[in-house]
């Protein structure tokens, strides 16, 4: 493939490998990105600029931001007691766009995984057990995913935690959901955490 | 949305401004970058910023290049005679991946539009009608979509063209195509323009 010239092949190559575009909607991009150089190309470029010298992890909750503790850490409004654990920081941006959740968080980083030989101290566990001791936390809520890994880190997780209460999200009918369109597994968990009314 | 810092919230915000991505795609595709730094994300700003500053249009065709006439103007192994007119440079690629015109191209940048008050002006029509004068051209091909908009136009240009040879793409059902998924225009447009075996 060989579209006029290499500097623009290489930035269709690398527009590529980004999760969501193809080779073909890569090229479509950049020739939007050619178009709107004004508006789009050079301020994209300067942004990823920016972001790629400034944003860092918080050394605490492995939070993006751009100081060594992020701002979620520091904030003061925030509920010191309660540490919710996320497997990634795009489910910890999902938690704050919910706005319900008050507490500070934890970025695991992945979850465990027997295949993918990513053990505990490939994560940020042994930290988060750290901050478990040395912060006053009461609660740490176990945010990950409904999957396989997510459930066994969950359950490590709180087998090391034991003089703390540890809780998970509920699992039931997501908000909007119809039961026809529900697989089995999430009937059954609903069924059995069903509530009285 | 909020995802930590000013500068991050602006690389998404423009992320999302490009064709396929939404605002969480874009989400994901900036993580991405983060978690790829070395490998993606400081390269592709220097590619965009290389391209910001190198690529621009071919005088002479419209197609996109870092010089003032594109390697497919000055290549000596392309048909003199022919020229292909396409609407956009993503057609320019799509022709060129096919390998099977030898000829030259004119980008038009668009298509004549009354509903977008695009006439001939704000094309690059009379640049072709200058080209087919001055250059020595026996073929324009109209490589246009089959559309209103792509017909208008290839009349428009047919009609501007007397004392030369114009051709468009055939219309018919296109290779690996099933009649039971075609419309009835292309069925129409097949079966008018059937051949003998």
């Amino acid at each position: 493939m060989t579209n006029g010239t290499d500097d623009l092949d290489n930035l269709i190559a690398l527009m590529a490998k980004l999760p969501g575009l193809g080779p073909r909607s890569a090229r479509r991009a950049v020739l939007h990105l050619i178009k709107k150089r004004g508006q789009v190309l050079v301020p994209l470029a300067e942004a990823m600029h920016r972001v790629g010298s400034t944003v860092r992890e918080c050394l605490n909750c492995g939070n993006i931001c751009t100081a060594d503790i992020c701002d979620i850490c520091q904030s003061d409004k925030r509920n010191i007691g309660q540490i919710a654990v996320v497997e990634d920081v795009a489910d910890l941006w999902a938690m704050e766009r919910a706005q319900v959740f008050k507490g500070r968080y934890h970025v695991l980083g992945g979850t465990l995984s027997a295949l993918d030989a990513i053990g505990p101290d490939e994560l940020r566990i042994p930290k988060l057990l750290d901050r478990v001791k040395s912060e006053n936390v009461t609660e740490v809520i176990l945010a990950l995913g409904a999957t396989i890994d997510g459930h066994t880190t969950a359950h490590y997780i709180a087998d090391q935690l034991t003089d703390i209460m540890v809780t998970s999200l509920a699992q039931g009918v997501p908000v909007g959901g119809e039961l026809d369109y529900l697989d089995d597994g999430t009937i059954t968990a609903a069924l059995n955490a069903r509530k009285a009314l």
